[in-house]
């Protein structure tokens, strides 16, 4: 891997002790500013089988790694195009190019809306200023918006690790947790969402196992969560898809986590496709049911999710093929065609799970019921006045 | 693809009126005879990629073809092991050469009943006729069980062609039919259970749509269903199986019909894996859930399928490889490794979808309840003494 080209010590702490996650055993965050020349990202394309970083040197590039899922992840899309801004920035600081800069990143992708958040956030920061403080002030925005992800999914965690223990204290044996797609440290800055929970639960000891959803047709479970929860020990089994209301049926789960690309102001989740069947094999099988997110995953603007919130139609390629490691080659890719040729097919990037199948929203504030009601009581300064 | 070495004309019939199903506009079926010294079957692991047939000559072999899913699909699981007993009376007509040719054969793979059956129809009928008699008898049982499975699918298609049409008398447009796995003609020796009223209907000139799951992780619906499909030309797109339930939220389902491995007398119906989760989907918005059967699927004895019908475990390899025509090569297949090394994975293969779910069981005799009373209605000489 390459090495990061952090400050060594940040904040008085040492970057073992800033950062939660391990490569190969180092500390590594998923994006990271080059002097605020570049920034670097991992290529999440290439993992499992090989971990390569990309350095992104102006706006343009920023847009193309979002949309081409170099990057991935609600918080991380958001994150990317902070520092997208921060890009632009080098080259042009006029109002017209901010404005530009924040069209291009946010025609990317269409769901997650962390991605306006952030876009939204650094432009009333940079229209605020004159525009010869706008290059320095972006780095900054863009820096600070990460360090703000990693301290919520640290809360988000902790607030988890409560369910998680509290299961544990009940049964006395390992807490079988489901999660569907990646909404690990790789979707964020650290941590992660739904599995930062289960990251601070095995740090403190409980033992824990983790149902891995394959996630087809991008197969972000089988390629991103597996990696990831192996470089940091967490025992897990993954399982296509169709397996998670089999195994809930015959009582294999103890609890449904999974992050959140869009939650709604009625609480209304959208996530992964797929995560919708998952929420109604839980509820058919009285298992909990709950959805990680920080606050930034909140449109307070929709008021019906499963009616309202835009969803990403991907290439048909995406389910005709899949690519892996070819079997018998040390490291070399291959893409397989898996239907006859002409097939025609369909790809939603996700779906929405309606409020009545969620148990709970584990936020950053705490955790609430997901309806208007219960999100009003951690962020009351959403209320309508 | 091979010549059929079936004769020319069968009951005064050509084989074109004989036979529903096409393979490049020729008739063919998945199974058949080769002189009574030999069975030929499709080799349903190399399709769509490569159309091959397989000769199977003794008991063993027909035991692998099962067992290693050469042939694979309920009925055709049962008609191929009716067969496997001819194949064992050409070396051996004693009692205990019909005993351990079933033995071998039924411990191939343990959820679809139709093996049961099928062993059990040949078992009684060899072993009421002196050794003398039993190789004929044996070869002429398993044409007839053949002939009959074709007759009871053919008219399941009739009775799931009036949903079909009912349907779009209702709606004067296309008519969306989702289904999982194949259960098709090639699940079959011919027809279909699931696709049969899909073929009917689109023989008769009602347009239909078929939404084929793709069904990790042996990727049946994708392979097969999508290349039978097309073969016979009805239209249809491929999903990741994670799709389903957003479709159905947004009313582009008209109605679930899959087929099944083993339907207790309650009703449950026991399916490949990911048909609980898309009854689950249909039934949360309100779109029927046919499960088509006939009758040698029903397992009498069993009266509570989730509890008690036996789920086959199969290799883990299933789950983190798939395997392709390699991009690029005209004919290559290829096999990718999706995960990390040394990743575990379950590989269950089928569930269970209670009764209560079920909008009704489409069978040889009729449509009825997913229940004991619906299924007493339709075989009452099942009704216990």
């Amino acid at each position: 891997m390459s090495a990061l080209r952090l400050p060594s010590v940040v904040a008085g702490k040492t970057l073992t002790e800033v950062i939660s996650m391990r490569v190969n055993g180092k500390p590594c965050r998923t994006i990271w500013p080059l002097s605020d020349a570049a920034v670097a990202v991992i290529d999440q394309r290439c993992l499992p089988h090989q971990f390569k970083t990309v350095e992104l040197t102006n706006v343009a590039e920023a847009a193309a790694a979002i949309e081409n899922m170099t990057v991935r992840g609600a918080p991380l899309i958001g994150a990317t195009a902070a520092y997208g801004m921060a890009l632009a920035m080098r080259a042009d600081c006029s109002d017209a190019a901010v404005a530009s800069a924040a069209d291009l990143l946010q025609q990317t992708r269409p769901t997650a809306v962390n991605l306006l958040w952030a876009l939204s956030r650094m432009r009333s920061r940079l229209l605020a200023l004159p525009s010869s403080e706008r290059l320095q002030a972006a780095w900054q925005e863009a820096a600070a918006l990460c360090e703000e992800d990693v301290a919520l999914n640290e809360k988000i965690g902790q607030q988890g690790l409560a369910l998680i223990e509290a299961c544990y204290q009940k049964t006395g044996r390992t807490v079988n947790v489901l999660t569907h797609c990646n909404a690990g440290w790789l979707g964020t800055v650290d941590w992660g969402t739904a599995l930062a929970p289960i990251y601070q639960a095995a740090d403190a000891g409980i033992p824990v196992h983790v149902w891995v959803d394959e996630t087809r047709p991008r197969n972000q479970g089988a390629s991103l969560s597996c990696w990831e929860l192996g470089q940091h020990g967490v025992a897990h089994t993954l399982l296509p898809d169709n397996a998670g209301g089999h195994l809930m049926q015959h009582g294999q789960v103890d609890m449904v986590i999974v992050g959140c690309d869009r939650t709604a102001r009625n609480g209304d989740v959208c996530n992964k496709i797929g995560t919708y069947l998952k929420a109604l094999a839980a509820h058919d099988n009285s298992v909990p049911f709950y959805v990680a997110l920080p606050s930034p995953t909140i449109d307070w603007q929709i008021t019906d999710g499963v009616k309202d919130i835009p969803i990403e139609q991907r290439s048909a390629d995406e389910v005709l093929t899949v690519t892996g490691l070819l079997a018998g080659e040390e490291s070399k890719l291959a893409t397989v065609q898996i239907a006859p040729a002409e097939t025609a097919a369909a790809n939603y990037g996700f779906d929405v799970t309606p409020a009545r199948l969620v148990t709970a929203l584990i936020t950053e504030r705490g955790i609430c019921d997901a309806s208007e009601a219960g999100l009003l009581s951690l962020f009351p300064e959403q209320a309508h006045e």
